[in-house]
């Protein structure tokens, strides 16, 4: 009888966690397009002239594209360990929001690296808030799986199987980052490819599809 | 036994989904209006001034409007089907991150019909956001129904009903993006009064209806 | 039997409902303040400077929380109403949808009256935004009451209370509308009373309370 | 019999309260960072040139981490409460909704203390929003202990907790804010110490730990 109430407890901050998550996602993936703005209608005068001025929105089209994968990625991430926990703590909660706040840096990080696309510089800031997000991810893993918050009929292998899949994907991004000593272009292909095997590529190895 | 707890795993995603989803469409109905902007102060010195710098912001606001109607169209689209499925998968998640991609564009693609309101340009883009709205929610439709992730209780012209909804609501869209030949205000007004037809009208044929 | 896979797709509607309207309302509460904007660091050289800049600030705050105040009352007064329905059905969220347009139009029209707070023309606007709202939430009651998607066992006196609060809170929205003949700051200072009293009185008559 | 029905309904509210608040949590938290501008591309001609322009940026972004950490803290305080209600009524909704007010402010303050890190003003109008937060929080469980919508089986040594913590926490603050009559710096490293040993330090006492 205890048990029943702590537990609705437990499950509504779960609850929360989720809601706040899909709160804190949803406006930074609005937000990122947001920086896109139309050309200023006085320098417009025919049809030709407005789709030359679009065309150099281009770039920062591919860099929001990724960003979206990006946090995309990371939603199916969290969600997947949520789905799998049987209750949330205070100290999870914290994680979580550690985990968010890296999710509010992408609209900046996407628009630095938007402004400057061929900076290393600002690569790098971007690969270091994808390696915050991995690191809280792994960290939200770690805690819960420690503290006994992970269900008790989750699959045996899942430990393996979500620690894994972000040491995977955070080499892939390391090395996405490292391609930028020959041109920061080649580093954004090589992650927008990685991100899009991910969301895509359907019958992968369990590795990268977890 | 074992079925449970995946059931309600399952479930707990598609309740994610729909709250990613709610949460996108709310910021981004809400943003729609963020580029409405009060005239500026110094300028205006009489309340017939501010009327007349007042009057230049209807047609935006007549985007704005069609642009909330698009994305209550798409967003009613979105929850039927997600009502009538029993559980999502991770594509599925994903079709449904493309979904709300487009969504997110929709505030871009409507600023900048509203600043080149007489732009083939700006209304084709416009038109092309429509287009891939329409895509990924049929997109989602087929892999449900292929992956039996439809729940089977469903009524059985649901999958016809679904379908044609889109095939039709699309063919009269690609009809209103072609009367831009003639001119992009009869293009804006056709769409306007399919989208009105949609929202209010209640005893039309059940193929618009559903 | 059949009837329960309906009512469970009906109350995901419903709930749906509600959760884009959290999230929309939630938006837009945020929004008001962003129009607040810090004074410019390089036209202040001293804490009285800065005080001094900040004053102008506090109109405008009041504003924020007369509007603030508004979506309060509004998102209670829908909150009551969807509390009270069994389900959801097309023409009932679409209602809800023109609620939730009139509801981002708030933040635009907020900046226009703390704008222009001595112009009649903004308050009309601002007061025509509030109309809008009550519209739609008598419209809603009417819709739902007429095609039986109340619940069966809602208190008896509701239909009157619901549609009582809204004519009597449109009325004196009306009266502190009217009375920008004399003075536009009057107006505010009316409303701004109503709607305190609407929020903290806690015994006033069951009119007012509902 | 009857109550079953008022118990949904008031659980319903409670819901509804918990969900706004995520959203304007949410969108608080993602906007702290949109004023966070990537330097203007034009006056950027090198590496070591960006780099040089985004130092400046850090004090800004330690402003903001604190904002974050506030955000957090007091979400993670309502949260609480929240768990811990059976129910809401009317006047505990318009408790929170001011509350969420106080919330909403947030992003202003901050963006206030940031611009004028060195202004005693800036922090004690920063300070004087926390001052509100913590008010509001504690009149939240100060009426809902008062009118029983306290569930009954919670913890009965709670009421301590909940109340110590708020008062714990706001005389730390109290302390920090006065210590900016030394330096707002001092205050602002000693407000960003109180909230990560809030957030991180797993093993305080409970009067902190609640």
């Amino acid at each position: 009888m205890p048990t029943t109430p702590y537990n609705r407890i437990a499950g509504g901050s779960l609850e929360r966690v989720a809601a706040l998550s899909d709160g804190v996602f949803a406006v930074a993936m609005t937000l990122l397009v947001l920086d896109l703005h139309a050309p200023a209608a006085a320098a417009v005068h025919s049809e030709g002239e407005l789709r030359q001025k679009l065309l150099p929105l281009l770039p920062q089209l591919v860099a929001y594209l990724m960003s979206f994968l990006t946090l995309g990625i990371f939603w199916v991430g969290q969600q997947t360990q949520l789905n799998h926990f049987a209750r949330a703590d205070r100290n999870l909660a914290w994680v979580h929001l550690g985990f968010l706040f890296a999710v509010t840096l992408l609209p900046f990080s996407t628009s630095l690296l938007a402004e400057f696309i061929e900076y290393r510089t600002a690569l790098l800031l971007y690969w270091l808030n994808i390696v915050l997000l991995g690191l809280m991810l792994a960290g939200s893993w770690l805690y819960a799986s420690r503290h006994g918050l992970v269900m008790e009929d989750a699959p045996p292998d899942l430990n393996r199987l979500v620690l894994g899949r972000i040491v995977v994907a955070q080499s892939l991004y390391a090395i996405g980052a490292a391609l930028c000593l020959y041109s920061t272009y080649l580093s954004i292909a090589f992650i927008v490819v990685i991100q899009l095997h991910y969301a895509i590529a359907p019958r992968t190895s369990r590795w990268l599809r977890y």
